[in-house]
């Protein structure tokens, strides 16, 4: 395979031991995760979410520098999250962010560089 | 950091060498990946794209089993995709699907288990 060029930096970011009802709180995620976008000088092009029944929800913000998804499982106590930008984003301080908000006994985080 | 529980599989899909109009078309894009998602049994939440001008695109398929995420850089000859899922989708089959789609010169897939 022939190399590819370098187009930016992936974080996959997946946390466990996580209280049930903050990862059943779609809105107040969003509110969250749309702030620190806006901190971070992300532009967001669009959110999508949705909230599952009985528990669990999914919130992709698609940006101009790739996008951030999430998806949690309240009933296993866990959150999947994906960070991936391009450019000048500061990437690790977005996951840092995100596993401050989460507070989980135990987290795996990947960077990837693509 | 105490082990996480699986959630699924996460393939991750970067290629280069494609043709410049394949990586500018989104509708053709979207229709073909909204297709093979129909045909591997994929339930699409929600769907978000966007034209970046003057080329490339993104777009965003949100799947009760996770998300689908296309970035295209036409003037590089790239797209970086992610096809993330739990369950029983058939992720690579979808993945070689989108390889045969663009016909890259070259691609790399890393496949995780997260």
């Amino acid at each position: 395979m022939e190399p590819l060029n370098r187009i930016g930096t992936h974080i996959i970011l997946d946390m466990g031991g996580i209280d049930f009802l903050l990862l059943d709180s779609m809105k107040d995620f969003v509110s969250f995760a749309e702030g620190t976008l806006w901190d971070f000088e992300c532009n967001v092009l669009g959110t999508q979410y949705h909230k599952f029944e009985p528990q669990g929800f999914t919130a992709v913000f698609m940006l101009s520098e790739s996008h951030l998804s999430i998806h949690t499982w309240p009933e296993k106590g866990i959150a999947a999250c994906d960070i991936f930008t391009c450019g000048s984003v500061r990437t690790e301080q977005i996951a840092n962010d995100i596993v401050k908000w989460f507070s989980p006994l135990s987290y795996n985080l990947k960077k990837l560089t693509r």
